[in-house]
């Protein structure tokens, strides 16, 4: 039997997903108190692995075994991540592997001021944006790419090409909140928080469009724009 | 000359909006580094002197003498409070004297599991309420009623009839979260969460909306229900 989570937090308090020794990572907890409640080890597999300060909307996870009850592992849990479902699944489910794709968000509040409700939830870019340009970004991100250029230099990643799905800017009415929503096959690391930053560099006037574009075709790391901020990142969801 | 703030703030971190010796609050950070900037002593009046734990998405303050720059003022407080404008006014302009009526919102998650977003931001309620009893509690709280029952039986108040002007509850979309808004003339201290906690009484049905009512009439604070939590309450606006 194979068991599929469905999982929520709060990136703010956590080294990331990943377990690392002396970090508190959300993967740590998850284990903690699955192998407290089931009285048994459980290893999780992944969707996507978040990196320090990224927060999950509806991440997903697999374990061998029975399901764990949710509301007994979320009672062991601290309150900043959160078991939406525990279901058993078909034999052999992979969250990982199986996964045909991934959906981000990033999100930015583009005003002088930022709402005290907002810190770590959203980047705060107080510099005007055009937003025409940010959604031709969008635009132009769709389909396959080699995004070389928006990945750490230094990398385990041996394929650099990517299929983007869809990718749009909304922004929120009534209020001075901006998003960015992008779903692809799977992403690089760093992919989404590089493209944000591009973008904005492209929206603030300091990039050409014709040099963002170019940065799609395969471009050297140190020609795309900063890594933005992890705290604006949130995984929305998974398809399989 | 006398300025006029708008300020917003995350209760979470404060023991409420007053100042209170070696207590961290909401007024002596805002003193604090309207002093640092303006280089002078200055007294806030504030509209709403909210609790503990309690949220403003929009408080009003006023202070005798020239508005100190608030982009100035923000860079010197921490991320939970923001000034959102500082202007001049009339002179002798009394955030809480000259205020007409005050709005606040109460937010509840009502499902199973609380969003990791929404710990210290709603109350997390997981057992059924009927929104059909709730929405008539609301109606029933409209108008001039004797609050005793609704407010602290130790308490400084010596009157204690308010006119609440309005009363709703609202289920957000695509959204296990409900939210209470309630504007009135002025508050007893605790009446909204008390009201709430009434309310939710109702809704679970512990109580009749015949004994509801019988409340708002000027019955002892004993016969009303819990106090809901700090965390749920915002300061939406003040009106002049």
């Amino acid at each position: 039997m194979t068991a599929r989570l469905e999982i929520s937090y709060d990136g703010s308090g956590f080294s990331g997903w990943a377990v690392q020794p002396d970090r508190r990572t959300v993967q740590a907890e998850l284990e903690r108190a699955l192998e407290l409640v089931g009285g048994r080890p459980i290893a999780l597999t992944v969707a996507g692995r978040t990196d320090a300060g990224v927060h999950a909307l509806c991440q997903v996870a697999s374990h061998a075994g029975e399901p764990v009850g949710a509301g007994a592992v979320n009672a062991n849990l601290p309150r900043d991540v959160r078991i939406l479902t525990s279901e058993a699944t078909p034999d052999g489910f992979d969250a990982r592997a199986d996964a045909r794709s991934r959906r981000y968000r990033y999100r930015i509040t583009n005003a002088r001021v930022q709402s005290p409700f907002e810190v770590g939830r959203a980047l705060h870019w107080r510099w005007p944006l055009d937003r025409e340009l940010l959604e031709r970004c969008a635009e132009l991100a769709v389909g396959t790419h080699n995004f070389t250029a928006f990945t750490r230099t230094q990398t385990r990643h041996v394929h650099f090409r990517r299929e983007v799905l869809d990718a749009v800017w909304i922004a929120e009415p009534d209020s001075p909140d901006l998003k960015f929503e992008i779903e692809a096959d799977s992403f690089l690391r760093n992919m989404v928080r590089t493209l944000v930053g591009t973008m904005i560099a492209v929206g603030q006037g300091r990039m050409t469009i014709d040099q963002y574009q170019a940065l799609l075709a395969g471009r050297p790391r140190c020609e795309a724009g900063n890594t933005a901020a992890a705290h604006g990142l949130y995984l929305v969801g998974v398809r399989y």
